[in-house]
């Protein structure tokens, strides 16, 4: 039986970490193998590509080469680590995956939606997680506690407005697909973990 | 007065390099204003992905990957210093540029005609070089001399075949496109720089 992929999604500060930890517990706990991704990372690559995408360079990146990196490190990791673990039984929490380049680059950057869908179907070819679990936080919230953590990297040092169009975009398609669940991280970090546990506990049993 | 894209395209061992002088001469004889760029790369950050292109991983590059890859560095480069030169009338004489792609890519890895047209609408928006000389090579004659500069990298260590198609598919573009003119490189090299030096002129003076 083909293992599946959990992917952890939501916006500096929503608590993606703590989240990976809860889901890799309850996993453990019903006796499931998996292994643990990031994104934009994950291969020796596609962690060359996500330096490229993270550092902050002596010129402007734009939208369309962030873009295209994203996706050239996501069909990496794609290929030669999620595919070969789900077909081998083995279950994959992701750290992001597709759902962050529509909200980030869809929503953030607003590049339109049919460049997006192209892009996604070119690199993808209609893959996509099993379950997502969206952890939604207000901007102004998420980049206090991601700014509590230290230096924070370029994308992460843009404009408010940015993550507020990147929250909007993420909270739209998690209303429109079955397979996202939304999380509100502005609870108790207790209620936070119950929620999760609960949504994942229910999906596990499917 | 917009300045001119001149692209030098060819395989491995065709002769760029000279090429590029011999465009150089004639510019400056022609009292012309230019700069070199090469692909990929050419800026800081399209430079480090040139680097990701290249490298030999330990691990499986996916075709696509290496395409998104391509496309990334190359969008760099046209956004930040390809058209500002052009806008302000300086010429840009380019080591490859996006026909090297539909070769490579469309030819050499065979990914479909439509995935490769989608993509490159999508990075490049229409954009498309003034004039480019095709520097035709029968692939064993190319790697020949390739082989006498050194190292080969990952793309160059691919099998005769994959650059019997990209040489296909080159020929079959420059036949297509008027903008676009083979030179035929197995001449002696005083013969290949005259006929450089006569379609150069003849476009520069349209």
């Amino acid at each position: 039986m083909n293992g599946k992929f959990v992917v952890i999604e939501g916006m500096e500060g929503a608590g993606k970490s703590s989240a990976i930890a809860v889901v890799s517990e309850v996993l453990n706990q019903a006796g499931i193998d998996f292994v643990c991704t990031r994104e934009p990372g994950g291969t020796p690559l596609a962690e060359a590509i996500r330096e490229c995408v993270k550092r902050d360079w002596q010129e402007q990146v734009t939208v369309e080469a962030e873009l295209l990196l994203m996706y050239a490190a996501r069909v990496q990791l794609l290929e030669n680590i999620i595919k070969p673990n789900l077909a081998k039984g083995t279950w994959v929490i992701g750290d992001r995956h597709d759902l962050s380049s529509q909200a980030y680059q869809g929503g953030g950057r607003q590049i339109p939606a049919v460049k997006m869908q192209t892009l996604s179907e070119l690199a993808l070819n209609g893959f996509k997680p099993d379950f997502t679990l969206y952890l939604d936080v207000e901007p102004e919230e998420g980049l206090k506690r991601a700014r509590g953590r230290g230096e924070l990297d370029r994308i992460e040092l843009e404009h408010i407005s940015f993550f507020e169009r990147t929250r909007q975009r993420y909270l739209e398609l998690a209303d429109k697909d079955n397979s996202i669940v939304t999380i509100n991280t502005m609870q108790s970090m207790q209620k936070v973990h119950d929620d999760i546990r609960q949504a994942l506990i229910k999906m596990v049993k499917e």
